[in-house]
């Protein structure tokens, strides 16, 4: 009967190795994994799953909870995600939250009767009085008591929005985002940072007056509708640094509709990365995040939660993505 | 003791709704499911929920394998997918191929091993000797022997391309594809037919001279260098009908390069619905699939394997989707 050995042989790699895929301890490179599990299987020689699975008590199932895969990051992020933990041996399983709790609840139940091994959660929603630091939950671009962290650096984007505006000259500035800190919800996001860095930034060179907008938290597709009245009454602005560069697209086109020339008149610079392969116009000015290296520190912390005590925050480095908007 | 009648009072529904809830043996609207789990959780009627899967041989997860989540109409239907298996009771697991064989086999084996209870297959793969009309396997946009499938109405789509640039006055037509039917390749998906339905269409009213462009299949982000190679020699044509609003908006910027004008010297359809929420430019003309509609199809196809001996295949309409480019 074929052993670890035969494995290990047939496929051209060390014993540990296939043991890291058997077991699903640790990380394997992608094309070395499905090597390994061909072999298993060509040469019969396959530990029951499920049986393993017991043992370990694990199902290598991590569930990812998100408000909307379609919305143009978080499918990117979503996609690594997938690429990154399949190399942990992980299967990924998806939950497009829409934004209700209930649903959110769903998964983290799922959680907590063992059928998914871990949960990376990127919400809005007043979910912290459900969690527990005993849970393996890792939390993207939010901060909940006692729960890991991975988050880009928020801070310094907004930072870097703040000089760029400068250097290009602008006088009047603008941030539009769906943050809320210190208002009436009592929800504080990581994404609150890029006002933050921000309107901090602009404080230090002496520049107060900054047009703050906030539209309610979650509210990802905002409309052209929605920004025209935003805009109303502060025309004279001819620096906007937006949340996203969702919201980018549809401050641009109603500036356009108002007259404005976008870079010329008003500069924007929105916050993502501006890719979008189907744009036919121009490309926005963006502050860039990498949702490769987002999903490389989430596959490292929940393997984490398998190897350590205790698993670290994670602040990703964000870079300017050049643009035709500012 | 909480009991069925309980938790059916306390949601305000029927107790079949409540045991189609618990069995997850069909439809429930996701705000009544989750008012039902919601229920069962606070009175503590909760069966266990492993005990009951093993009893019904599922786990309530379904795969779904498909290229690239990144593009755009495949992460339109992974969002609807997920958001319509959720009324079904189903978890789904996204499986991102990016076109690899090997991959796509780690979750067939899953299927196989009982692990999730359907895969829904997206893929250009010689995968067709591993799947066996016993397995519950839906087949998007691809037809393999024996295997329930679910495809948009590709071949109207073409006729509707057709029909729509005859109207609009061109007279030389290309069609760019990445099929290849008859050619050296022997796979054939659904997509082909957009091409036959567009040539057949054109050779119906006497239009036989269409240039036919056909790239390695599953090359769903051809580069601008790419159609550059693809136009050469053809810059005459003026009606071009492309299996996708990805390939369009290559060919449109590709033309505009050119120094042709789109549409005016050169009219552009594309495939998909030619949405795009962060497109500054022009909007695509295209053929319109329904992701929605998709979605709900493959959900009542993967309900019918535990309710019915055959799965129905099923066509989905598509739509004229207006734009600026034709």
């Amino acid at each position: 009967m074929a052993n670890i050995k035969d494995v290990a042989k047939k496929a051209g790699v060390g014993i540990a190795t296939v043991s890291r895929v058997i077991n699903n301890s640790g990380y394997v490179k992608s094309e070395t994994r499905l090597k390994i599990e061909k072999v298993i299987k060509e040469i019969n020689y396959m530990p029951n799953e499920i049986a393993r699975s017991m043992t370990l008590q694990k199902n290598n199932i991590v569930a990812f909870v998100l408000p909307n895969s379609t919305h143009l990051f978080f499918g990117e992020l979503l996609y690594y995600v997938e690429e990154e933990l399949f190399e942990y041996g992980y299967k990924v399983m998806i939950c497009n939250s829409s934004e209700q709790l209930e649903k959110e609840l769903v998964y983290l139940d799922m959680l907590k009767n063992n059928r998914v091994d871990a949960l990376i959660l990127l919400t809005n929603n007043d979910i912290e009085k459900y969690l527990d630091k005993n849970l393996r939950v890792i939390s993207f671009d939010r901060r909940f008591e006692g729960v890991p962290y991975v988050a880009s650096d928020n801070y310094q984007g907004g930072v870097m929005a703040a000089k760029k505006l400068l250097e290009l000259g602008c006088k009047n500035f603008m941030f539009i985002g769906d943050d809320a800190q210190g208002d009436s919800t009592p929800v504080i996001t990581e994404v609150t940072k890029r006002r933050i860095g921000f309107r901090e930034y602009l404080h230090s060179v002496g520049i107060d007056n900054v047009v703050n907008i906030e539209y309610p938290l979650g509210n990802y597709m905002v409309s052209t509708e929605e920004v025209h009245d935003m805009l109303t009454g502060h025309m004279d602005v001819d620096g906007i640094f937006t949340i996203s560069d969702a919201v980018a697209w549809a401050v641009i086109k109603e500036l356009e509709k108002n007259g404005k020339r976008v870079p010329e008149d008003v500069k924007v610079i929105g916050f993502d990365g501006g890719r979008s392969f189907i744009n036919l116009g121009k490309r926005i000015t963006s502050i860039g995040q990498n949702p490769q290296l987002i999903a490389k520190a989430i596959g490292e912390s929940i393997s984490s939660f398998y190897n350590k005590s205790t698993v670290e925050d994670k602040i990703i480095p964000i870079y300017f993505s050049e643009g035709e908007t500012a």
